[in-house]
């Protein structure tokens, strides 16, 4: 196996105990990049010699002796929202070309500080919002890999990184992470720090991380929570040890609530069919559960605080921007400046009892399964697909996971969407961890419909499939 | 003297000793509501049994050598906003009329943890904003005492009750405080917490306090002080000592910046003067100091966040209450539904920057200076007079004291309001205390001009006046 298809923390341990070279590493996943990118077209910034400074820097500092963190030398892939020092951050927009930040975001600083190496940045849409980048999905060129956070997630999957983080304000990582076939992870709102990203919506923005499996997903997680004093949404709480959590075993089997959701109508026959058939393989560790018609009000909830609070942060490069920006975009923040500010308020507050309606849930099952998007990456390029599965959860602030358990007939992967109690994203990740095990151990003697073959797909490890 | 007149430190120092039981505290002040309150209507709510059981359970409390907090059997007013689980809580509005709550408000519930005896609820303005209630100014009943807290400062003022608490989203505590001749303290944005308390705007919405010397406004606001999990805008700091910190001198003599703030132009003729002659008198302790015309707007900030926060969080009560409601309050929901959300969103917003520039002023002075209101409390019952001199201030989340240092010709109360850093309640009134202090020892030996003598006027300690 190349070094560039290893996972984060095997990495990070090959590293740590000498039998790996950051420059090694560094070296296969460029090698990887040279092969497969031009296809993909996932990174908007790749200085190949940076990168191998940075490696050598670290192989050396270790060799030295001094103390590591729990990255270090282990590249990732930082979405082109994120500020970075040493490297432009554009945000998708022309309007932005060229610009290069004086200080790193915070979620960088922190990968930074564990001794990672910043690789490079990744594609997004224009703003983290609709409209494409040039990015396409590593499964099938003609499809799209999901947006906004669409290098990140491309990067991942095609084995050019072992990790990178991104943003949700709507489905900017569930969605990607289902079309790519990786993991993706979006804690609660709040745990990780926003301070130096592109800020769109104080209440919807979340930082996600994109690996390709849960443990990874955990360490990434686990490196960028925490306070920061810089982000309002952020609490001075001691952070959990994700990663503990996540390798260890559920003291009792988790139950699983499988939600359809208001969205559940944008849902495509192969998704249907794929759930009925992991719902019947989980039997009674799984219920149907109805969250009721007060949910309904969640999309359009979530669409009125999205369109007011990126009209108001994006206030300036409407006026002054014109037709740099995408139609979709100008015609988002127009509609965001004539909804009323009591229809933002009323929606701002909406989620409150939403998450207490769902507090009954979880007070019942460890996670809530459901799709992470309606069916596979839809073809064409020309849109990132339907966040609808997202939205909800996005404007409650729940933690959310995409696992890549589901293969569509024609080999794209469908994502399996689990969500947890808000806070408790430790324990969303110890049952996504069963989840991915328990489907391992069980889809080895059983069969599965023709439609539908269950297999993690990055990492090519056979769960539900191969009759 | 009568007990009713002892100071909330004094009369709970004296509680502590054994040299006073609060029996006899409750009694003095309820005869002295007897005397006075027909002409004054400052309680909302009395029962006056109720009281003196109270009273009686903390005398036998002490006397069984059980441990007691800070405020053990001292009376305190409530402002009929904050929910009592023992009494009516009423917002001043018919609407509400014999609503009694199940639980304190956690104000309250602090204050009976600390052994406060709660005498009784005050009168608010309808929903604390602008339509009066039945309370008269205590210096002359034909004029208004300010409002919204229009119960808490008549009944301190007039020496009904030691201390009581308030709420400003607008003048609420300042303007009343100054109207009657007492010492208001409201402190930074979020540092007591509201949960139980009638919501207008979790942007503007403080608690306050009122008492007759800096003393005991910060023991007040320290027994209040402190974070709640149910106030998202409080933070898990230590208390800091304010008691401590009001009653130390000063390193250096503080520096004041005389602001006339863009509400000057509702100063009245005795103002001006009055102001001119206090800023003569502190001479090189203080410097007029121009915030400049990004101030300008804050005033027109403050009202579109009150404007649409209230018309959301009083829509059920508009709905449903039609008629019973004022039209002025009818008239501000009404606006709040037409402003756009991006309005309101820029509102919200424009206070950092703002505060960013008062940072400016507070690292050369540590104080601001400037009047409470227009002028002393208006002739008439049917306002409770213009807030303008208070707007900024709460926008921008600062502590704000005002201090009965002034008085009209006609024996009216003008107050001297100090805005201090926000987080740094402490140094504001340790020099609250020091101008206190200073203006009494200078004043002895000056002349004053005729229209203005300044005298602390609740207290009638003699400072400036007294040719």
């Amino acid at each position: 196996m190349s070094l560039n298809a290893l996972g984060l923390a095997e990495a990070a341990a090959g590293i740590r105990d000498g039998r790996l070279g950051s420059a090694e590493l560094v070296a296969d996943c460029l090698k990887r990049i040279d092969e497969v990118d031009r296809d993909i077209e996932a990174w908007a910034f790749l200085d190949r010699d940076y990168a191998m400074r940075q490696a050598e820097a670290a192989d050396d500092h270790r060799k030295q002796g001094k103390a590591t963190g729990p990255l270090h030398g282990v590249p990732v892939g930082i979405k082109d929202i994120f500020d970075t020092g040493d490297m432009p951050t554009e945000f998708g927009s022309s309007l932005w070309a060229g610009r290069t930040p004086r200080r790193d975001a915070m979620a960088v600083a922190r990968l930074r500080a564990a001794g990672a190496v910043i690789l490079g940045k990744t594609v997004t849409t224009e703003y983290a919002y609709f409209n494409p980048g040039k990015t396409r999905n590593p499964h099938n060129p003609d499809h799209t890999p999901g947006g906004s956070s669409s290098g990140s997630a491309a990067a991942v999957a095609a084995l050019m990184v072992p990790g990178a983080i991104g943003s949700q304000t709507n489905g900017s990582v569930i969605r990607p992470a289902a079309f790519c076939g990786v993991v993706g992870f979006k804690p609660t709102h709040g745990l990780i720090p926003r301070g130096g990203a592109l800020l769109l919506s104080r209440a919807l923005d979340h930082v996600g991380v994109f690996a390709r499996s849960v443990d990874d997903v955990a360490l990434l997680a686990q490196t960028l929570a925490g306070f920061d004093e810089e982000d309002p949404d952020t609490r001075p709480l001691a952070c959990p040890p994700f990663v503990e959590m996540a390798a260890s075993e559920p003291p009792l089997s988790p139950r699983f609530a499988f939600v359809r959701s208001p969205a559940w109508k944008h849902a495509e026959n192969v998704t249907t069919e794929a759930f009925a058939e992991l719902v019947e393989a989980l039997g009674e560790q799984i219920s149907e559960v109805e969250i009721g018609p007060s949910f309904d009000r969640a999309i359009d909830m979530h669409r009125t605080v999205m369109e007011v609070e990126m009209a108001h942060n994006l206030h300036r490069d409407f006026e002054q921007g014109g037709e740099s920006l995408s139609k979709v975009l100008r015609a988002l923040i127009e509609r965001g400046r004539t909804v009323p500010a009591v229809e933002y308020t009323r929606a701002l507050a909406g989620s409150t009892s939403l998450n207490t309606a769902l507090d009954g849930v979880f007070d019942e099952y460890d996670a809530i399964l459901t799709p992470a998007a309606p069916g596979p990456a839809p073809r064409g390029l020309d849109s990132t697909g339907n966040p609808a599965f997202c939205s909800i959860w996005t404007y409650l602030g729940t933690p959310a996971m995409t696992l890549p358990l589901l293969q569509s007939e024609s080999g794209l992967p469908i994502g399996v969407q689990l969500v947890g109690r808000r806070g408790n994203d430790a324990r969303l990740l110890r049952t996504a961890n069963w989840l991915v095990k328990t489907l391992g151990k069980r889809g080895r003697g059983r069969a599965t419909p023709a439609k539908t073959s269950a297999k993690t797909n990055a990492r090519r490890v056979k769960t539900r499939s191969d009759r």
